[in-house]
């Protein structure tokens, strides 16, 4: 599969993983515009080869996940109100933000997010939609937009999806740091670690886990997933069982089933 | 109140309190298409006769709880796709599941589930609409259908609901296994135990307060609850605010104030 | 700024924190229809004043935060069917306690609740609309109602949308009484406490890390929170990104912006 060039994200895809680093180091990976852009063509990239990637491991280069959108390259074009029936850029910017971050949500491969160093605003918003999250003990999460005058706008909504209205409103409305162990405690990351040793293993094994689990039900069972946080429940369940019908009859459970009654293991599981 | 007869349950009322105990044990309890359609049944009899069955303990014969669906037995007939025109029988199985799942959920008495062995699959769907769980700290719950190659079509929906969407998907993407202590920590049960003795012993307190509270009260209130999740809130308190109205004129409320006033145990506190 | 006369709650604003507590210490601050209507039209007055209350520090005289409905007083008209045609007067009195939970939820300050003794019915209710919920730890939480043959009507979905359907109908079905590490534990409160000096640090920190955020952008946050809890997520996501806009223009982004970049404290976050 051949990859979008990319200026701000290094890039190696291995074995169905998309090992993929922010790199903007620098700056601590703060999302600036260009970087914004890179994400959403790499993961409409993934989507357009169903089952290619199996995995996508998130991370940010130089010991930071990621500091949050890059303000100060956002704003340089300046804030003037637009002219009467054009659009507002500054709007449009920021809405293309919570379009990356539901594009990646959605995205069909497992999405794993490797949080250590600051994992603030915009970053706090892309570890919000992963599918697996990991997080070092020391790693420092926040959302401290509104001690600049924003609110967290795109992020919010993806804040509450993932920890629920009660912890989001402290973290939004006190703009306070949470660490690693506080960040499992109020379910935004599964896993925490002492060491990056501990970490990689425990990142070596998940991987071997969603190898087990067959590419296009798990691209089904997200969809199913994210309908069940949104839509009513009736119709949530008749997509799905839609969805099951079409997989009994698709390539992978006959294969699946038969793996499982033979007990060994099923074709998609090597990587 | 006569309780249909069931080949693949065991069932035992007892002062107001319904023990169903799933029972096919060589099959770890695993759910066939008899299974559903005569736990539906029993629950359609409990609605018809409001206040008769106070509480359902729900638990599986021989040291599991359920290992899930009985893939093999609901495919017997074949997966060819159906003729233009008429029903899907693949697609009509697997709804038949989630409806038996919200028929259980929206159930007016408390559904307390006692979860041991294996609670795979379908049986971790039954545990998702109990009202309170218990688990011992050894049983293993798990979401492993797309390592068969399908997704947990029926079965997502009501994990989403319950353990929300960060949880959900790491399970339902994964495959992975969890024991009693994370299944307590992810909200999946309320408590575990270490021994049967200790897990009996609060079941009979937990009985014994279920007890404390009016019937038709509890049915109510858990109408509003399910709205609570799925509706729009002033159509949610709106319609509670009837509810309420109506049960200060019923018969409860004016047994229970009173009782409360006058410090003594309301008429429904006895077995 | 003016507050309402009040004869059931004690107000003293100070340096933008409006310390509420709630008043009828012989009744545990039991909630009758004066007090309701108190708590009305202080958040009213409020809401009419933007930015002048920056935080609502809520809590009850005397060791209880609030020991629920008035009962006995709320139903001291009777509780008659009403002539067909007109309004149910019980139903109307249910509903307002509703809608007072709405005004709190969506108050434009920061609400921190702080509870001890008796936080049961209603004044559950009130804890679970708060933005911020410290508790002692030998706070007791439960929802009788059910006992007393009612329904926790007007509270139990503001209960699910604090602490998720899951434990919400084990609390409300079985009437239970927890402790504050329990409610910690359940994410009813954000944060417990041994003794009252220790949560009196804890509270003055957290009103400092309050005074950092620029009150209309809190204000705005707290909006996109709320909508994100209810509606679909293009539209919050749309509406974010208008009230995103607004605010770089507004007057509070360009102050939060330059402080930061110049690494001193903003305007409004001096008392």
């Amino acid at each position: 599969m051949e990859l979008p060039e990319c200026r701000t994200l290094l890039l190696r895809l291995e074995q169905g993983v998309l090992w993929l680093t922010l790199n903007r180091p620098d700056a601590r990976n703060a999302m600036d515009m260009d970087m914004l852009a890179e994400i959403g063509a790499v993961f409409a990239r993934i989507a357009e080869e169903p089952g290619c990637v199996r995995a996508v491991v998130l991370r940010g280069a130089g010991g930071h996940f990621c500091a949050g959108g890059d303000l100060k390259g956002m704003l340089a074009g300046g804030v003037k109100l637009p002219a009467t029936g054009t659009d507002d850029p500054i709007m449009a910017m920021n809405r293309a933000f919570g379009a990356m971050l539901r594009q990646v949500a959605q995205a069909p491969p497992v999405v794993i997010a490797v949080c250590d160093g600051a994992v603030m605003g915009g970053g706090f918003g892309l570890a919000c939609v992963s599918d697996v999250a990991f997080a070092h003990v020391d790693a420092r999460f926040g959302l401290p937009e509104t001690t600049r005058g924003l609110p967290p706008a795109q992020i919010a909504p993806f804040v509450v999806e993932r920890i629920g209205l009660t912890q989001a409103r402290r973290l939004c409305l006190t703009g306070v740091t949470i660490r690693g162990g506080d960040a499992l405690r109020l379910g935004l990351v599964h896993e925490v670690f002492e060491d990056e040793d501990a970490l990689q293993t425990r990142l070596r094994d998940t991987l071997t886990q969603v190898r087990q689990c067959a590419p296009q039900a798990n691209a089904l069972t997200k969809q199913i997933l994210m309908n069940a946080a949104r839509l009513e429940i009736d119709a949530v369940l008749d997509d799905a069982a839609r969805k099951f019908a079409a997989s009994v009859r698709g390539p992978e459970a006959p294969e699946g089933i038969a793996a499982f009654m033979q007990r060994r293991a099923p074709s998609w599981s090597q990587p």
